[in-house]
């Protein structure tokens, strides 16, 4: 069974907006074994609706709709959805009921536009929806020799996500024949697409039965591998046996073999050591420190650290002196050494780590206008030594600072990994 | 006109991956007047492709495709454009010619695979592509009655946007009427969105022939306006009338009327007045500096600061009393304010800002405890007062830290604009 998902907004065929619901609701129909093989995205115009749900209805057993279930004249997904298959709307009493009690409950008179969210497609089932005053709906029909089935979900998010996991799906999961879906992610970092699949293209080309997608992009390469058979259990040892085997052709290189991030990892390898972790930031300018931050816990390994933006917060929290700046400029070794030193030895932290570069665009002042746009330092200390490294990145301003941290992570990952 | 934009690519059905060139060639389409009515993602399949296609050509004007041009058995949006349109592919001598200069300048042997990117519709012209091997193609028909513009392009953004830009949108320009679209965007931070349309909406609505969007999203509400009109001049003064006049309704709530971002604005802003910034960070443990860095020559305003994570650090980098912590807790306006006045006074930068909170998940230590996830304090020390603000934030971890940050450069621009 192939799937289509109709996203309706007409902010969504504007240069600022993505439908971002359909990442969802792919990954929830993957769940239940149906493949999305069709995303439309579609303006709030009943003609334009009207004709993405009759394609959809052609070319798709289940047809998805997300948006378009508010109560404003620009809200016609139902209208459209019933037009398409031919059928009419009937004012459904049990949730005009709902929506009367909804308003009531806080003390609001309900506008006369919101009756239009009670009518309900012809032979629908309605899908409570706990979090807004629009319930989705579900029709299971026959158009023409075909099953389809047509779902009606609201737009928001947050509206939509509950209603989905909560209502449809176990709904869908009772009607379609059983088909369990297993899934794997294998993580790897800083390592080029092409080499990635010369060495694991001739391991999963073996297993036909396992989709399986390389996907490349911010420093990262993940390899997603799905199967479908009718229990769960068959389908996770096959998922499972293809990346075994790749985990081993790839080793050391995979940071992570159940989808965790580079920074959940690093965090897990030092709390696990009873290590903790400080950070000097010159051109990232608190990324590093913001991404580890971002994970639930990280205080059990990174204490914090300094935004060392200027050559005097170098000297002020990581005792850089000023003549190794002025000498060597405050891109260099010499300084990303000293940072790394500095930042551990002044926070009490068994690691430092710091970064220090030229993110562009612009030249920069003193001794570092000698060094290229894209030339950043890394210095990682534990006390006894001090390892440096050197990165040459092409690109802007944001692209650099983001492969700097990832290398800074990734680097910390691989010294922690060979010091075990 | 009414365009419609078909992706073409597995991964993008799939629950990892979205289209993001459409995008971009909706802002391009735009500019030459031309709506984009319906966007359609679709895989590497020649039915699927061919049925997208055939679909699009009965309800679009402009059909352009991105991706599928690849030299590789998935990529079929040649062939799929063929059989929609009902016409042949012919293999273009120089389009040959130039695959295999290009490959020789390289030194390598070109596959036998790559040839088939030198197939081009009957009667389509060839669009030189600077950054990769795929040219693009466009062919301007009749299909029935009706006019149809075919374009396709390559898939991978630094392919295609070069190619639209400077091959396209000329060759698009000088066969459509002409139409020139002017734009402009307001930007308002932490304002409700329907407080922003009851104010606005009663004078966007008197301008039939201005476009007004209202996107809401992380703490940010914008609100776009669109003109076409036959000349730049015309359509640039009824979007820049109707948008002046909600300048002069939301006053200060703006604060940003040619579309700058929030960042650079307070950034600006201090500039102008010679004035210095350095931030202290628990909770969102370097968003903050990271955000302020992402803008080129921050460094004129903003000095850096610190990740204050633990209660060590708050003491060593923003001399914050041992005691203060103990007694108040390190989520308290007392623990803000002398971090906003330790960081300032420390770095010796104009004004200090502190951010500390709870992100959740999870309780925290102390006399933390007893304040509930989502309870933010921002401290903005200027060395002659010190302004304190309490927040409580509704959501999860990300949104709490993002917030967090935003309401603090919110706060920071609200002060400079009130100390004019």
């Amino acid at each position: 069974m192939i799937a289509e998902i109709i996203a309706a907004g007409s902010e969504m065929l504007t240069p600022h907006r993505q439908d971002t619901n359909s990442l969802f609701l792919t990954e929830q129909l993957n769940d239940l074994g149906v493949e999305v093989a069709f995303k439309t995205i579609v303006g709030d115009n009943l003609t334009h609706l009207t004709n993405a749900a009759r394609t959809a209805l052609a070319r798709a057993d289940i047809i998805v709709f997300s948006g378009g279930l508010g109560p404003t004249e620009d809200d016609l997904t139902r209208e459209a959805a019933a037009a398409a298959l031919g059928i009419s709307l009937r004012r459904d009493p049990e949730i005009l009921a709902g929506l009367y009690k909804r308003f009531a409950a806080r003390q609001i008179t309900m506008p006369p536009n919101n009756v239009k969210q009670a009518d309900l497609l012809e032979g629908a089932v309605i899908l409570a929806n706990a979090n807004g005053s629009a319930p989705g709906q579900m029709l299971d029909t026959v158009v023409g020799k075909y099953r389809k089935i047509v779902i009606l979900l609201p737009g928001p998010p947050r509206e939509l996500k509950p209603l989905f996991q909560d209502v449809v799906k176990p709904l869908l999961a009772s009607i379609l024949p059983p088909r369990r879906l297993a899934r794997r992610m294998l993580r790897m970092a800083l390592i080029p697409e092409s080499h990635v699949d010369a060495r694991t293209s001739p391991i999963y080309n073996q297993y036909s039965d396992v989709q399986t997608t390389i996907l490349a992009g911010h420093g990262e390469i993940q390899l997603h591998f799905t199967a479908a058979k009718s229990t769960l259990e068959e389908a996770q040892s096959r998922v499972d046996e293809v990346a075994n085997r790749i985990e081993a052709e790839m080793e050391e290189a995979i940071f992570s073999s159940q989808g965790e991030s580079l920074e959940e990892v690093v965090l897990m390898m030092m709390e696990m050591r009873h290590l903790t972790l400080s950070v000097a930031e010159s051109c990232t300018g608190g990324l590093l420190a913001q991404r580890l931050t971002a994970i639930p816990n990280s205080s059990r390994a990174f204490v914090g650290g300094a935004v060392v933006y200027t050559p005097e917060l170098k000297m002020l929290f990581a005792d850089v002196p000023r003549e190794m700046i002025e000498l060597h400029g405050a891109v260099s070794p010499e300084v990303a050494r000293a940072l790394a030193e500095g930042i551990r030895t002044r926070t009490g932290a068994s690691l430092g780590i710091s970064i220090t570069g030229l993110a562009g665009p612009g030249t920069a002042p003193g001794k570092d206008a000698e060094r290229p746009i894209g030339r950043v330092y890394l210095g990682l200390a534990d006390g006894r030594e001090t390892l440096i490294k050197e990165l040459n990145l092409n690109g802007d301003r944001d692209y650099i600072r983001w492969w700097a941290s990832q290398n800074a992570l990734e680097f910390l990952r691989q010294t922690l990994h060979q010091s075990r």
